[in-house]
Parts: structure tokens; C-alpha cells; sequence
């Protein structure tokens, strides 16, 4: 005896990204109708509350926490959690996520499960968040095991990026984000490639104009890339430049390596890969590693991290599948594809030369 | 500047569910034909495992847990996700659940945040699940403030039922199922409440095509609920019949009594409620409690139970929505509406005669 629930396909979940410089004091008018008689919960990366909560979003109720990769787990989740629901959160409510990455993971993750789902707005407040992972709709928490293992995807209803919260990020946070900048640009955007190389100086000062395209346009890449392949079927994965040997980097030295030097190297290795296979020509290793240079971006695997050790970290990345390790290479900007390989011999020459 | 993610909407996700009668011993060929090269799972309740694990499913890799009401928490989901790691579990597996309500609810949640989601297919193996929690997507784990405040909807990609698990289900939580088997005929189908009265003696002996037949009718009209409305819109609620009054008195007795006990005390709470505004011939409230007798299961809240606390226990239901409070309540079987009230003598008033 069979019973077939059939079932509809689900509803638009298409929303805008607004990039604005200042757009911050608009929110509590923007908010307000987004909301649609929602209550409206704030959840602050502490840090960017103890900058910015006395100046935006002040009418709206606030839980504040201390963001962290560390403490990206299903238990702050819980905790988060209770205190929503003490503060009178119900289904009928509407988070709003500001903050960083991880607080931007977290947050959005959170709104995915609480009450089976409630919608969220996403205020990036960092250079990665802005450019990258503000776009898309992947949330996360991490195992012991391993970095996003726990998730989902539950896209945004709005996010609103505001360039301006980037002037008071420090130097090193903000260097990060230009790695994830790199990325984007020679995926999707030669030109901003360009710019980035002749107006390093306007950009590393936060100038407003020079700041606000660069987000933009990275955006622009993001959204495109997301509107194409939503659920990492292929397409998306070309995001992942950089960030299959920036993963295993970061994770073999136990996360003392930020996320964006990680990936910096990881995408230089990427090229070493192409150069090794034939496919990138040496100028193109040149101008990454010239370029990572300019916004004080490392581009050698620090020599005491072991070659077999990071080879052993790929296969604890849910990325992997079967026995085979796929890389996103490229054969110069805005010419990706994947490369498939067993060869372990090879892989390890890769982080032999990286090293140097 | 605005940009725009414009996502299509989500595919398919019907799915078939089969009620047969010993279809456990046919379940290694259906799986790997559903399974389509995916690395299958199986996570057991324990007591089932202990009884069934020797007979069925024993080529694929198993994980028991001790399922409880206790343990249907986010830091047994991260116990369960980790062992998946360790087992070698990827984002292309397939996880399947094997046991009652509160496995079926914490498994498929599970699958749905593994990884960003994986696929799960329900094999549950209590009245309860068979007929009710395996069909139509809920997830959900508790926190101490309440049940399932944390979870997700994630449609299985099939349920494979069989009613031969419930001969060896101890007698007690065979009746927990029959408060839910009445309540769903009730609601949807009032030839069963016939059956059910007619022939409750070769029911409770657990005779093969008595039993297939109210299973069969129950997933019939849970799933065609299912289908007019997935996410609880407001047509989806009425399956809440006997559920608010239920989930309060099980809450004030910190669980102490168990959820069938408490719908089916429940449901008959919802008809007193509908006596005392006039919708409600008394003749259906006695027939209800006639049924419930006939099956073990009680019909008045015990008297040590506090009025006003069952009352506050409605506020940290997340069914409540602003100050009023929602029933589910019915003129006659087949005929269910929606109450609402904010008159809480109203329902001191219910609550009171309910101890009688």
C-alpha cells in the first residue's frame, strides 16, 4: 500500500543586497518594514556592538556574544537559543545577524532551526563578511571534527552591507578580507584585478568611493555565482579557489594561520597546482603573489607545518568525495575549472613548493 | 546598489510512503535501489536494535542510541554527527532512521543539518510514528524550555512502514499510538473511529490486516494534511487536536506523564472547551472518553496537576502568537475549527472539569 505526499515546489526566496555607505542609519526605517509586524531580534558580535550599538539599530531588542571560530558550535547555538526565547522570540519573529563571518554563520544557522526556521537579515560588518560570506545562504557550526560540518542552507531575506563599518576594523582583520577580495576578483572580475593593483593605496585607506566599489563588485561576482548554482552542485564550487588547500592549512596549524592568510597560500598553491599540470603560466603565480603582497597577505606555507599532515587534513574536509581530491585551478583570471586527482605524490610537490 | 539573488524554487521533494506488513525483510533491496550509490547509515534505537538488528538492515553500517525524550537534545545530535564522521559519512550519504517518534525527530533533523543536508528515510517502528511523526517533515530537538523549540522541515525521500515492528512494542506504548490513531481519525476520518470501536479487540491483539489497515488509513489522512498545507499554515494545525491542552499537562508534570496519556486527555479537554462555548454535543465528548477506555488511556488531568501552571504552560508553547491562545476544536469528528481566546477563566474553567 503506497501513499504519495506530494508536495509543492517552495516559495521565491530571491532578496536584495543592499552595499551603501552609511546605509547603518537607515535600518531602523528599513527594518521596520521588512519586518512586517515581526519582532525584531539583534544579535551583535559584542565587538562591533560595543563600536556601533550606541549609534544603529537602538530600538530593536539585543543579545550580544563573544564571536569566535572557537566558540562556532552547536552549544553556543543552544545558548543563543534560550536566550531568544526568554527575551520572548517566537516563530513569528525575524532575526538580524551583525557581525562578522562567524557571527553571520551562526546567526543565520540559528535562524534556520529556531522554532524550524524563522527569516533572517544579515548586517556584514567585516571585509570577508561583506564580500563573501553575507551572500548565499550557507550557515554553520563546527565539530571537533572539522570546520561547517553542522548547517544549512536558509538564504537571507535582505542584507544590508555598509562599506562604513570596515573604517574602524583593524589593519589585520581588514587584510583578511582582501584575501577573499583576490579571490573573488580573479574569479569573476579581471578588472577589479586591476584596480586592486593601482588603487591598493585608496582602498588600503578605506577611502569611501574606492571601499564601496570594491565591495560592490565583488557582491556582483558573489550573487551571480550564487543565482547560478545555489546548492554547490558545481558552479559554486568554483568559490572554493584557494580554499581546498587553504582549509587543510589553516587546520594543520591548528587555526594559529587566519582564515585569510589560509586561503592567500592556499590560492598560490592552487596556481603552483595548474603551473605543475600545465595549465597557469608562471606570470600568473607572479602577479597573485605580487598582489598578495600589497595587502600584507603571506604566500608560503610556513615551513614547520607537515606536507603529510596537510594532505591528511583534506580528507576530514566534508568536501571530499571517494578517494579523489578536487581543486579548483585556473588557468589565468576568470578562466576556472577543477582538477581530479589520487596522486598523492603530486599534491605533495605542490606544498614542497609552496613552502618556498 | 542593490544587488539582486534571484533563486528558482526547490525541486521536487515528494515522496511515497509504503505500509506493508512485513516489508522490513525487503528493505535491503528497496534501500539500495533509493540509495543510488550513496553510503547508507542506519541509526537504531537501541531496544530496537536489541530485537531487530539481528533480521533486518544488517548490511548497512549501524549506530545505536538510547532514545529518550531526555536525550532529544543538540548535544546528541553533535554525539551522532561525530560518530557519522568517524564512520566515514559524507555529504553524499543517506542516513535512515529506525525507531519511534523521538529517533525519527532527531534523525531526520540530524540529516538536515549534516552537512548542509543530506537525504533520510523514516522506518519507524512505534504506533506513534508509524501513524503521525514519520509522515510530513518535522524535525526537532527540545531545549529545557520547551519541546521541539529547535528544528527543521525535511521531507524524507521515503517511509517504509511496516506494522509488524508494533508485536513486539510492550503493550503501554502501543497504547501511547492509539491516543494519536484516534486523534488522526477523528480528524479526518470518522469510519475509523467506527472500526476502532467495532473491532479494538483484534487492534490490541496486534492481528496482522486489522492493524495494516488503521496504519494505512492514518497515513492517508496525515499525509493528505501534509499535502494541502507543509508548513503548518494553518489547515496543518488542526492535527495539533488535543495537542496544546496535551503538551501543557505533560510539561506541568515534568513528562511524568507521557504523551499519548496527555493527548488523549487533551483531545477531550478540546471538547469540553467546545461544550462550554456551544459547539459540542455532550454525546461526542462521551464517546471520545469510551474510545480512549477502550484503549488504555486515561481521560481526566490528575488532580495534583496545578490549574494556573498548566496555564502559564501555554506561553512557552511556540504555538502561541501574541497573547491569545489557539485550540483546535471540534462540533463532531470530521468537523474541526480553530478557538481563540485571551479568556483564561475560560480555560481554568476546562481544566477544572477535565479532573473530573
Amino acid at each position: 500500500m503506497i501513499v504519495k505526499v506530494g508536495l509543492k515546489a517552495q516559495e521565491n526566496r530571491s532578496y536584495n543586497i543592499y552595499v551603501k555607505w552609511g546605509i547603518k542609519e537607515q535600518l531602523s526605517v528599513l527594518l521596520k518594514t521588512l519586518a512586517d509586524n515581526r519582532k525584531v531580534f539583534c544579535i551583535w558580535d559584542k565587538n562591533v556592538h560595543d563600536i556601533w550599538g550606541s549609534s544603529c539599530l537602538r530600538e530593536f531588542e539585543s543579545i550580544t556574544w563573544e564571536a569566535s571560530e572557537k566558540l562556532k558550535r552547536l552549544s553556543s547555538i543552544e545558548t543563543l537559543a534560550r536566550k531568544l526565547i526568554r527575551k520572548g522570540a517566537d516563530r513569528k519573529s525575524l532575526l538580524i545577524s551583525v557581525g562578522g563571518g562567524v557571527t553571520g554563520d551562526v546567526v543565520a544557522f540559528l535562524a534556520s532551526i529556531f522554532m524550524r526556521g524563522i527569516p533572517v537579515v544579515q548586517i556584514p560588518t567585516t571585509l570577508v563578511a561583506q564580500v563573501d560570506s553575507s551572500i548565499g545562504g550557507k550557515t554553520g557550526v563546527d565539530l571537533p571534527e572539522g570546520k561547517n560540518l553542522i548547517g544549512t542552507f536558509h538564504q537571507p531575506i535582505a542584507v544590508f552591507t555598509d562599506p562604513e563599518f570596515l573604517t574602524t576594523l583593524p589593519d589585520e582583520i581588514f587584510n583578511q578580507g582582501m584575501a577573499e577580495v583576490i579571490k573573488t576578483a580573479w574569479i569573476g572580475d579581471p578588472k577589479l584585478l586591476d584596480i586592486l593593483e593601482t588603487q591598493h593605496d585608496c582602498i588600503y585607506k578605506k577611502k569611501k568611493d574606492f571601499l564601496e566599489d570594491v565591495v560592490f563588485r565583488c557582491v556582483k561576482v558573489k550573487a551571480q555565482i550564487v543565482m547560478a548554482d545555489e546548492k554547490e552542485g558545481n558552479l559554486r564550487r568554483i568559490l572554493n579557489f584557494g580554499h581546498t588547500f587553504g582549509h587543510a592549512i589553516e587546520q594543520v596549524s591548528k587555526f594559529a594561520i587566519p582564515h585569510g592568510n589560509a586561503v592567500a597560500v592556499g590560492m598560490r598553491c592552487a596556481l603552483l597546482l595548474g603551473q605543475i599540470i600545465g595549465i597557469t603560466e608562471n606570470k600568473y603565480v607572479e602577479r597573485l603573489e605580487k598582489l598578495t603582497e600589497l595587502f600584507n597577505l603571506p604566500s608560503t606555507i610556513p615551513r614547520n607545518l607537515d606536507s603529510n599532515d596537510i594532505i591528511t587534513a583534506f580528507y576530514s574536509d566534508k568536501k571530499k568525495q571517494g578517494d579523489k581530491l578536487t581543486f579548483v585551478v585556473s588557468s589565468k583570471p576568470g578562466e576556472m575549472s577543477f582538477y581530479s586527482t589520487q596522486e598523492l605524490d603530486l599534491v605533495k610537490e605542490v606544498i614542497e613548493r609552496a613552502k618556498k
